[in-house]
């Protein structure tokens, strides 16, 4: 694909290049690695320094299994001899596995490389992170929405532009860029090689591949090479620290908005006010992490992914890297909060309307989809555990009877403004499913989306983490009663523009 | 209540105590503590990790006794030789004072113990500081809220389920759930003994009484002794430290949202950035604490509650848990600013109108419950020795002139939609006060909630603290002028849904 | 203009004053700025303490001179040999250029002072900062809100009342307070001398300028020397930290809301993630920065001004306080992103229409006061050279062809905004520009402007600092898309309440 290029072509070049072979790490850098070293070390200095301070740049795999299981970073039980004994650089992520990478590998200065590294590639020192993630609903997150049928009028609506006609609008449907852009920053693009371009760079000519839809870091990345998901979504290049995927922050990224508004809620909660006060004297690198001791209050991770310990080395929970593990129920992203599906990939299922819903428009579960309640009575154990570790058993069983009763009044207030837009539908104010037409894309049709996938999942969140800002006034309780009053005189308000044909 | 159950069951149990019986602290624990961690550093070792990072764990009262008057942290003059030579563990809050604790307190493991430790409890040696707070509204934050008609019946809509009838909503009342999980996880609900339970432990069999709208933390907290509040509010379990108290975080837990926006704008402050910024030179545990030494811009505690001092010692303001020392002006959670109340129970307080408010709903302040002028000046020139120790007398008369201002025309802004409301309601377009009907539980009555429970509070908070966006662009002065115009055009549009009966 | 006042008063000042004049600094104090200390430490000790810890306090002029060249924070050349051998206290800011302070300068204890510092006066020793700073948008931010007419008008709506007739509204001018404390706290106030008071004051009787408008520290305020600005907007008073400017909480203060929501989308994105969970790791003191070694993702200060390095000291960029010298798009304030004006000050910019404008209505730029293509090309690759220290160059063109499409849509979305108004207009069921009326004050024109002041705003900064969630939900092209559809049917709604008039 690229013919090799003289990777010193000036003498200012060669004599950085000199000043920058030795590097900081004293730990063995494989002869490949440090070649990638010689020139990005000049072209993007950034990335080099940032990875000399990473884990990956100090550790060889041999030191990493050689310790006791509890404290391992690695869950491969070996690893291959010709990466065991060198620090994980640039050469042994990027040109790993390139048999798997038949469509974007190519040949860079006398390698052979590909750029999107793949959980496939992370896998062969992490398989069990890797297995385990395949099974979360965020690996299936570009799918999830794209190949939704609901959901991608959603997001047509939403990125798509709408010209006004003088009394409505029409919509164009949404360009990739737009999507990519928007909804698929945190979903995951679809990322192919489309081409091939050949470039004059500070080190002479070369021939890259074109990639479609990029950059993309989304959850739900559908990669070259056929699998999905990115590792470096919240494992952020290239120092890929356990300490930054520990913090909120890193979740935060995604789930901030009034969407899914986890951070905004963590944020006014006791926990995390306690993190965002104290968090100076935690240790957010320990594995594994030890309750009360590395740190005094949970973050995300502790609660949904990490392996927490107590000071004598007792296991409360085991790390997850399937999220929902410790949750029983479905609590955003959807009409009316749910037991969660049995499988990632979401888009098999039907409710009986024939919409690709785990509900019903009224809040029945379709539950041949969803997992039983034995299953969701063990993943409400598991979480439990957590809390046990600073809670006694009544402070624990009451708040989670807030959450049963939390997702209860969120479903019903949907299910109120569900019966507002269905009149407005069945009287023809707004023209939705009985008409074959788009249901979400009239003003009461969003205030109606808004009624659920923000009020009503912010209120549940509120609960489930003890945020309660964002239950009451917040986009909370407050908001949603607000919502549905104004949906009432909505429809008022649209029956009065058209008296004689409506009544 | 429960039978003494043996506190070793198992071999591994027995290991884990025994490895766990020398504590972090060198300083002497009780018998009586010594034998609670035993157990609970396996059962609830975050908790315990916790409490052995606080001041409690290392510093006897003694030792605090004998600190010089400006640095102690404990208000009282003596306390009761049994306490005195001990840290302050466990069972020093927790089996302190049961004669107080009739109806909570209960037999484990061969203790009398209670779950809820009260501001009476705190008061043995922290009594400045329970009084003070005693006399303060947030002490009283479960009463003004719940047993004020006007605020109950918000309570009521926000939290209580609506029903769509086809024209307009059906109101069911809330519930306790739902209110403990909403307004009154911060506002503090009503902690009872409701019965007990026997449940099967780690530990054996066990019996423990039953807490209603448990678990709970709110300010106002009644607790089962009768007392009112929760010190954990502010100062969270079980570290109780002073350096988070004094963090904003603390007081974001609540003082977020829109209601009451505090936190926002202090973010937004030049104060709350350099806080954000340098803090991590700043000494938030100093106490006294040096303006300019220990901290370089005040935090909320600096400003409204804690002893600050210069570098030679000198005073600039005294230490005080009731809030409103330093406040003439009480700015939110009501329909106009005005006087802060005499007294911290605002329930007694009724204007001409019969209503349950410190001012008419024109604005009128009730001055009969309200503190005089003289009490104003006295308060306001207390919060100007906090500014002078960093600005001069013409900017700190500068920026309070403009609060004046925020408050004169956020009322004025209230006003006039409170005439919009009110045409409203003379017109039978919205069911009100003078229908005798709910008056706010339509979509033209909370826009009218909204103009001064978000957007008035806004603009003055955005004021008070220089945080300027918020009472501009985010929930200020042009969402003020907004809502105020929405309200107009609201009123346009009813009046158009009913033509013939109205006009 | 003051007579002189002792400043020894009473026997506890003499103590504390003897106890305070050997300060925290070794390094040598020009006696004017020893005697203010003598007193300032007792009347506003947080301030000198907060000086204290200030670069100022411990580096000569002639130290700051010796030093390498990338290495200098100080640009001039060379510094009066007065003012060269001290370091830089109270008298050496607040007496200098006192010639130039003819309104403002006063006799205060035996000087002759001036209480606000310019630009002016910082150039004594940082004029290239000073005259790139005078080319910036932002040091005219007083002048192109207050001298625009369009954003005259809106000032006006913002904090003029409006009172209620019965069917519409009357609007009264804004007064100067408001203005002062609304959006003139970051634009800037107008300050002058008005007179002079004479207060009895700690240290005796003293008498000061009284200045308009005060306090204020906005970017472009104008002050009583006649220059325009305040470098302490963002180089906080009185450590000047260069930590604190190169912090994206300083450049929040002003940039957060939902009209410049900056900081909200970089705290959601990648960068702003790493910032947040690694910067205790970083040095933000180090002059020049080294990209990667000193920190490992850019803060607002990284991209838009200050100067970057690689590890070899090879200069990525050259430090810049004109912030737009990296930026080809305005892409926030105005009602369609265009290139940046050519000129500071905007206020001569007229569109054909006859409005102060650099678009029509229509969104077609008015090229004659924008830059040139070849201008917007250089800066594009000025921000590219950032974006490289880390990033291949498909992964920035990739986002910046985000960037390109995302000003497309966005401006689409104004401009179909725009027609709703039009009609609205054009029907007379709101008074605009076609009835000489005040455009911005009923309602659906208040939706008009937050189509492009929020909404469009928002989703062109998410897209341009990789912050989605901003460019989705909050804010973003879903609220974009809701606000034209709610637009629409408000046209519906005002037409129905004027049904024979209208039709």
């Amino acid at each position: 694909m690229s013919h090799r290029t003289p990777w010193i072509v000036a003498g200012t070049l060669m004599l950085a290049l000199i000043s920058t072979t030795v590097f900081a790490t004293d730990h063995p850098v494989s002869d490949a690695t440090q070649e990638c070293l010689g020139c990005h070390s000049i072209v993007t200095p950034g990335i080099v320094a940032d990875w000399q301070k990473s884990r990956h740049a100090f550790v060889t795999p041999a030191e990493g299994l050689a310790k006791p299981e509890q404290q391992r970073r690695i869950s491969a039980n070996s690893v291959a001899e010709s990466l065991s004994a060198t620090v994980i650089g640039c050469a042994e992520c990027h040109t790993m596995n390139n048999d798997k990478h038949a469509t974007d590998a190519f040949e860079h200065n006398g390698f052979t490389i590909h750029t999107v590294v793949s959980p496939s590639d992370c896998a062969t020192c992490h398989p069990t992170e890797r297995d385990e993630f395949s099974d979360n609903l965020m690996s299936q997150a570009f799918t999830n929405l794209m190949d939704n049928p609901v959901y991608a009028i959603m997001v047509n609506n939403t990125n798509g532009l709408a010209t006004f006609t003088g009394e409505g609008f029409h919509h164009q449907p949404a360009d990739d860029v737009s999507n990519a852009d928007s909804c698929l920053s945190c979903h995951g693009t679809e990322v192919k090689v489309t081409g091939s371009v050949t470039r004059e760079t500070d080190l002479g000519e070369m021939t890259f591949p074109v990639l479609s839809n990029w950059p993309n870091v989304g959850v739900g990345r559908v990669n070259p090479d056929g699998t999905v998901g990115a590792c470096s979504s919240c494992h952020a290049r290239h120092q890929f620290s356990i300490e930054m995927a520990r913090k909120p922050y890193t979740c935060a990224e995604c789930h901030k908005g009034p969407d899914v508004p986890a951070y905004k809620v963590y944020s006014v909660s006791v926990h995390g006010n306690i993190q965002k006060s104290m968090d100076k004297y935690w240790d957010y690198k320990a594995v594994p992490w030890t309750i009360g001791k590395d740190f005094t209050a949970p973050t995300c991770a502790a609660c949904h992914s990490s392996e927490l310990v107590d000071e004598n080395g007792e296991t409360l929970v085991k790390r997850s890297h399937r999220m929902n593990d410790r949750l029983p129920w479905r609590i955003f992203g959807i009409p009316y909060a749910h037991p969660h599906p049995i499988h990632a990939d979401t888009t098999t299922i039907v409710n009986k309307g024939g919409l690709t819903l785990p509900t019903e428009l009224t809040g029945e579960f379709v539950s041949e989809f969803l997992i039983s309640n034995e299953e969701m009575a063990k993943r409400q154990q598991t979480m439990e555990k957590v809390c046990s570790g600073c809670h006694s058993e009544q402070w624990v069983k009451g708040h989670f009877s807030r959450l049963d009763r939390s997702i209860e009044t969120s479903n019903a207030m949907t299910l109120e403004a569900t019966k507002v837009l269905s009149a407005a539908w069945k009287e023809g104010l707004a023209q939705g499913l009985p008409q074959n037409a788009n249901p979400f894309d009239e003003a009461i049709e969003i205030k109606w989306i808004e009624q659920w996938l923000f009020y009503g999942n912010s209120v549940r969140f509120a609960t489930a983490m003890g945020g309660v800002d964002y239950g009451v006034f917040a986009d909370g309780r407050w908001t949603q009663a607000r919502n549905l009053k104004e949906m009432g005189d909505y429809l008022k308000f649209l029956r009065a523009t058209q008296p004689q044909t409506q009544k």
